[in-house]
């Protein structure tokens, strides 16, 4: 029989956690998997637990009814008109797994609550696996200090040391559950928050999923490789409105998303290319985003050429149906037992976990080789 | 000691070749080998050819001298300012190289004597292998009714039965060369023209270089397929101007190249994609051209989106360090005794003889391993 | 009083005129006119008939119901969700004053009974003008041979000589209806039809509405022109989808499309201009227009420049308010016994009639001048 | 007898100068007059002084000889190979008019020396009138405190109050020239550096001349006001190299030039338009610039539509013939008796002196109208 999966949302009334819940819904009523990976022929024998079987639940701040959501993001073109009417029973079912974020005197107390609240979520709903994806708004960067975990237990039991996703990550770990960032917050990055994993023998992914200019660079930058072609300056303005614009407006939080921006450039084309990133807070797009980015390159003898593109895309519908791919790789790995972090997902992100590889090529053949293996 | 190469350019006096001859003699004299893939470390060991070592000839319609079509480059700014004036040397001894093609009054003569040009230019300049490379005028596509050799060796004793790319291969073979065509002409496309290639034991490949926004295509659309987002419509325009742009205002001589253009994208996406590919002769942009894509696409429950990018490049200067690669890789196959088709060089051409992969990725990875074997 | 206006479309059932009926009815619900040029304080003292007072009647081929067209515009995204709802007494009465185009044996006696549709429309619904406007299929290019009058009433009493459109404008004057051609089609070009309109004493206007890409040249060619940059080359491609898209699939009617979208830009930049239009018919587009334009133009001592834009507009939403525009104003015109042809109107078209102005801020002017005089 | 008219550039040996320079010397040998707004029929009758008769002069803080400049700007394309050798007399007689600028223990010794300058240039060259025209790098901005004239003379007597655009402008008035700021500095801005001119009976004009996205700003943003069409979103992105790049890197002196970009937008379509602007200084472009835009606005009934476009400028060859165009005009202005500001000049500046009018057509009715006057 095939195992019960559970998905454990951090940020689960947001644009990205509504589409999914109200995505994978609309796929049990028949709707194509367009945007699932996960769907193709090459993940066919691995046993995923199909997305029809998965079961949503999370944390948030807010408390704005998921049905709510929906209905702002059909006004939004994001989701499809009449969906709400179609999909009200399996919002129903995620709206009673939705937990408010637990507030507690010490970070110690709130990751324990939060903890109870997983197991709660896995005990209700009688599951076999849980796995936690952190879709909550972008923090700033932080720096983490401690090194040594008993260090961090004691920081922990005296206040609040960590940023929220770094708390998200230890609640899942605690609760058994694997965790994969969405997003560039700092939640896994400090070496102590991945040793806790280990200790706990759960696995680990992320950061910041590449769902829209980023996606193209890596498919665009291996080409300039390819061909050696040298390219001297990458600029790139991205216009976005909806929550996430709205949190990267400010520019501590817009910091973190450039840091994973920037990586895939450098590492793909060395650190010696100008041009900057931008990326403005333009309310009225809503949760559409347009992108232009500007190549200048060489070709034979030093002639200056030039590459320019436009992405305009809906951000949530991009980022949802991965979503349901993490989910179902997670539970996979969980499965297979592995433990640490997973390399092999790079395929989905602009700063993947232990790898430096962001050709999306290459990175689609290291995922389907892990799917494919044992 | 290292084998001497020459390279045989049908269209010689063109662009392409121009650009070619002069960059070779630049890269002798110390300009960096800019979208020459050959040169990337990957190529080392397997013992290609120097650049600086290539012995250049060729047949083409017109009397130009190399000298003036470099100047006429350097006007439009494919070619750096000041280098006729370093390479007078290298573009004398080119020049004394090329042949004006012979015309005959039995097709058989003309390729008789063509087949003598090529030979005697092996003789005189002591080479041990001749690539030949066709970068002549891109033809109308021509219909080739034999499938006979005895059949086809009557008709060219009778008469012209062949587009003039047949007879340049046919022509090659005849002397020993191998035979690459850069263009979409008929060339090698005819099985019997192919059965002549083996008969004489040499490889030949092609067709038609991607350089521009072909290549472009080839690394977006394999992008959309490993995200499974569905594209609805492509729509290209591309505006050029130079020889090749004046050759493809003939809608005829388009016909040929929309043909290739448009193989590429139906083997990634499938037959179910609209749009259509214009060419559009803008003759004030003279060696320069500008393509603009347009890409519909869908992403989860069928939301639309868009990628559009312009593609600014000068044609010429991508063109020629790529024949150069060609010129070395054809050597490199001539002393390995293959025979028959060159599948492996798919990575260059829009149409790869005898392959429908087209991703570039892909391509770049059978390409090294080639060149690695053995 | 005001006096009671009823506006008579040809092709009632099309996307323009259908967004033109439900706009009219939102508007009268309180939609703020965004688009409505009219609207605009330069305008109010002109005693225009206000848009929540317009009759609306038509002929159409097809008889499928207005409500089904605003259901298809709605899930098309050019219509808001939800504003069936709330018009369904507009559409109902526009509903009832739609009828199906006669056939007869004798384009005379087809005109004869059009017209007297129209004079039905205004008995029954107690009008004091009628203004019809052309928004029916866009037709190819025909010649029509007649010069004299008699003559056409001759050939119209024996058989069909006359294109569709000019059988329209016909119907309009001898039923005492100002006529508009918001296409490119036949309607009014010929003289003869032009002379029937003058000897019934009615103003007739247009052609062809400039919506879009033809709208931004008409500022742009004038801004390169009032800083003395050379155009060398304007090149553009149109994609769209829709009924319109459909009917430009066809080359031949494209033709008429084609010549009136370069009248302009040869008015204002002289004819030396290189370039093509290309207009696509990509059907997933849906209602949906993208035209993208490249200028190659030069500054000073002759080194080249580019503009390129992207227009991606929704061709019904930007044609509905002109629609609405151009029957206050045809209105205004019969009730001031303007008689022949209204170039003050040039503001609208893509190719004015007798008017060489294409200049978007003279035309603006021309325009308000003319509803300010008197 | 035409009057002998001199031009004083500020900033005499950077980009726009030096092409300026080297064009009017073009032009003397034949040159077509591309960009030159004074060439164009309708200022004919005005006796504006013939470019040949162009007499220059000027300081910079620099003392690269100017043709040095000039090779430089001919290996970046914007200007014509060959061009040196033409010029090399013109460019000799210029060099002799330029001067380092002075440097003293006040301003407003500074200021006396600077004007000494001017007047020996006057002398040596037997000039009738001098125009002075600000094209050094742009400075911050700047806060001048003073409000009354008495109060700056002793401030100036007492050390260096003023930025040094503002001390460039009162040096031409003390030599009794007219004054351009062909650069968004503070130099005419503070109320008493105009009393200054004003007293000294001269007249002055700018700022921050309109070469590239802000021109196409200004026929664009009128467009969607003539049609109604409410723009909710103006996004731009300018990527630059050369010297005013380098310049504009400093988020300070950027600050001068954002000011005076915005300034005609929220002119034109109000302040409730959302959006930004970025100024990238991106060294390997040189002397081009590239800047994108994207609108985001609404149609009928609210659906949303956008308008992107990509300018490809050189900005020097952009900028110079309105140089010379100014310095013509300026000219007429002293002839002609003028005092003050010159608001009719406002077809050339982003942030035009004493004038909120931006839309580009008004603009040049009204230049043409001083023109014509009298
Ligand atoms: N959509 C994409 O394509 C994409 C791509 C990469 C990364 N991301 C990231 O995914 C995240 C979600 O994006 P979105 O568009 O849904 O944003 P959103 O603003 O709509 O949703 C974020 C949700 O997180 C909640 N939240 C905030 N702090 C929280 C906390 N401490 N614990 C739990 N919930 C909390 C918010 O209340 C909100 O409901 C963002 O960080 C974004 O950067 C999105
Ligand atoms: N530049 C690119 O990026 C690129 C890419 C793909 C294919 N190609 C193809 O390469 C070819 C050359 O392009 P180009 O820009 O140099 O064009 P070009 O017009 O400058 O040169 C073509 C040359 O071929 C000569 N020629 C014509 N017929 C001939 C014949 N029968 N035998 C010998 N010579 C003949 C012409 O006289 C001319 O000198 C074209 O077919 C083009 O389509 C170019
Ligand atoms: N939308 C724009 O921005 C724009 C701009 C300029 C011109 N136009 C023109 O407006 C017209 C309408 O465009 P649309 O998008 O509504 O097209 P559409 O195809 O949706 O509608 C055209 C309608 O005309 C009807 N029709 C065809 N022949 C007819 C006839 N002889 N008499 C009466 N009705 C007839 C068709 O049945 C259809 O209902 C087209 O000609 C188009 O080129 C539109
Ligand atoms: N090129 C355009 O399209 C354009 C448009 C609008 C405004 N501008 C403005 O024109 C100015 C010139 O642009 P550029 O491209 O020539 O820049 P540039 O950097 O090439 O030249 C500026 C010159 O000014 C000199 N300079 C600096 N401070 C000075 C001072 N106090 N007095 C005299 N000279 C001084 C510098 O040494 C340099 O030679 C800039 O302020 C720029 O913003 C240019
Ligand atoms: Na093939
Ligand atoms: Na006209």
């Amino acid at each position: 029989m095939r195992p019960r999966v559970g998905v454990w949302l951090f940020g689960a009334r947001g644009s990205v956690a509504t589409t999914t819940v109200a995505g994978a819904a609309a796929l049990a009523h028949g709707a194509p998997p367009a945007g699932v990976v996960t769907a193709q022929p090459a993940f066919a024998g691995a046993g995923l637990a199909p997305i029809e079987s998965l079961v949503f639940g999370g944390h948030d701040v807010i408390d704005t009814p998921l049905a709510k959501q929906v209905e702002r993001l059909i006004a939004g073109g994001v989701l499809p008109a009449g969906l709400n009417a179609l999909i009200t029973a399996e919002l129903a079912a995620a709206e009673r797994n939705l937990v408010v974020l637990p507030v507690a005197a010490t970070q110690a107390e709130a990751i324990r609550r939060m903890a109870e609240d997983l197991r709660a979520f896995r005990l209700r709903n009688d599951l076999d696996h849980v796995v936690a994806i952190n879709v909550a708004s972008t923090e700033p960067p932080a720096e983490v200090g401690f090194t040594e975990l008993p260090e961090l237990r004691a920081a922990l039991d005296a206040g609040t040391p960590l940023p929220a996703s770094c708390a998200a990550a230890l609640a899942a770990f605690e609760a058994g559950a694997s965790f994969i960032d969405f997003t560039p917050s700092t939640s896994i990055r400090p070496p102590v928050i991945r040793e806790w994993a280990v200790e706990r023998g759960l696995p680990f992914g992320g950061q910041d999923a590449k769902t829209g200019e980023t996606l193209v660079k890596t498919v665009l930058a291996p080409m300039f490789t390819a061909r050696s072609l040298p390219v001297h300056a990458w600029s790139g303005t991205n216009l976005l409105g909806g929550g996430d614009g709205a949190t990267l407006a400010d520019p501590r939080a817009a910091e973190s998303k450039n840091v994973s921006k920037e990586r895939g450039l450098s590492d793909l084309l060395g650190p010696d290319v100008a041009g900057q990133v931008h990326i403005d807070y333009v309310d009225p797009l809503g949760d559409w985003k347009t992108a232009w980015d500007h190549v200048l390159f060489s070709g034979f003898l030093g002639v200056r050429m030039t590459l320019q593109f436009t992405w305009q895309g809906c951000d949530s519908a991009l980022a949802a149906p991965l979503v349901l791919d993490l989910a179902r790789l997670s539970a996979l790995a969980l499965q297979r037992g592995h433990v640490g972090s997973m390399p092999f997902l790079g395929f989905y992100f602009k700063d993947p976990v232990d790898s430096t590889e962001h050709s999306l090529t290459v990175q689609y053949d290291e995922l389907v080789k892990w799917v494919q293996a044992c």
